[in-house]
């Protein structure tokens, strides 16, 4: 073996967990589909991801239509990159394949409740994070909409989605037209917890948020939005608490609506 | 460049995709530790996962301490992995760390509703699940945990978890003694929908669940349990009605408990 070849080996060993460590959403897309082979590709890896029981109790719904894109998107507060993505792909709670099947084989299916809608849960956002991990590797970009469960009878409709189905997010795919910055993160030790969950003192909160609230364009976001600290942007503006109180119950009862 | 280190660019690039589609499920491992070091590199990539409003509302609970895992494991009905692997983690949505923040910057949160707790666990999973692909390329074996959702007040005693927290999903890991048969998934078609949700006529359910009920594995399943169908097997003995729909209301009740 040549130095290079050892080289490359190193390099390709290390690129693996560099590309899930250098990571970054991306929000516009180049005008190029994305085909359907490479799609049911990374589909089908997806499909691999953990699931209870073997159960599998998700439904993909992939959207490349204009016109069903723009029924989508006002669900999503018209962010462009519903519009402007080839793929919109609504990852879906399914326990409906499920039941049917028992009812066809003289099973009674149990699934229509709450530990079944987070079980479910789950199952579709293990699947939704390896087919984002595996599209990042072919080269292309996602982003997740975290809208889905804002509206979530807007979307109801606009899929035709029955009984025991339930949009959990929507991830937009498509080859990247930009390279943003990475943004930042917390510390390690702002998240993780050896044995017992560790509390929070004020000392450590202000020690933890200390670098996010240093950059320049969290500070910008501050002026912009006529506010006195970073986080009064998050409660006042962006996620309120008037918002999501609303939300919640809205939540709940399409939840229910879909026969949880 | 010599051919074999073309070949070998070729293969690495394969490789990748490949790990995801060979991957399967570990449930025995060696008595052999995971290094702080790889841990926390692992879980500072999984971070890096998309969150909303780069808010990254979860914690995660690392068990290594023997006592902590006999604890933990009757949560999880004894199953051996809990006291058996190096490692155990325990995926948490998180709103306290983020409200105590607003709290301290003269901010209202307003995240102690259902809306959160569904937000928090689609955060919680994209990280959990973007720990255990990282986790795999380096070797390690994997096992999600689907009973962290039906005794969460066990979890919650066991690993001191205050209000605002609640566990998501558990992963043990560690490295594998076993390379168990790559189990059945149902095909793309049952899964992928073009558009629109496509309803399943009987025909199609027979048809997309066909392979899974030929195989002998799952033949020998319904002998051994004394069934007629597979899907008994599911809705009489693996998971009833009657115990999914009490671990509803146990899990809406501790969902309240915990603030949300």
């Amino acid at each position: 073996m040549n130095e290079l070849f050892v080289d490359y080996i190193i390099f390709a060993k290390k690129e693996r967990m560099e590309s899930l460590k250098q990571r970054r959403t991306i929000r516009k897309y180049q005008q190029k589909d994305i085909s359907a082979d490479l799609l049911n590709d990374l589909l089908e890896t997806s499909f691999r991801a953990s699931t209870v029981g073997n159960m599998q109790v998700y439904s993909v719904i992939v959207t490349r239509d204009a016109e069903r894109k723009a029924k989508l998107a006002p669900a999503h507060f018209n962010q462009p990159m519903v519009r402007t993505a080839p793929v919109v792909l609504t990852f879906c709670i399914d326990l409906r394949r499920f039941s049917k099947w028992c009812e066809q084989r003289k099973a009674e299916p149990g699934y229509n409740n709450f530990e079944w809608f987070v079980t479910g849960a789950v199952d579709t956002l293990l699947v939704a994070q390896t087919f984002c991990v595996a599209a990042e590797e072919k080269g292309l970009g996602i982003c997740y909409l975290g809208t889905t469960t804002y509206n979530p009878q807007m979307i109801v409709e606009a899929l035709e989605l029955p009984e025991l189905v339930f949009p959990i997010t929507t991830v937009t795919v498509g080859w990247p037209a930009e390279q943003p910055e990475q943004v930042d993160r917390l510390p390690l030790e702002a998240i993780v917890h050896e044995e017992v969950y560790h509390d929070y003192t004020p000392q450590d909160i202000d020690r933890l948020y200390a670098y996010k609230e240093s950059l320049p364009e969290n500070k910008q976001f501050i002026l912009e939005n006529n506010k006195e600290t970073l986080a009064q942007v998050f409660t006042d503006v962006r996620y309120t608490k008037k918002d999501s109180e609303a939300m919640s119950e809205n939540l709940w009862k399409i939840m229910k609506k879909q026969g949880f």
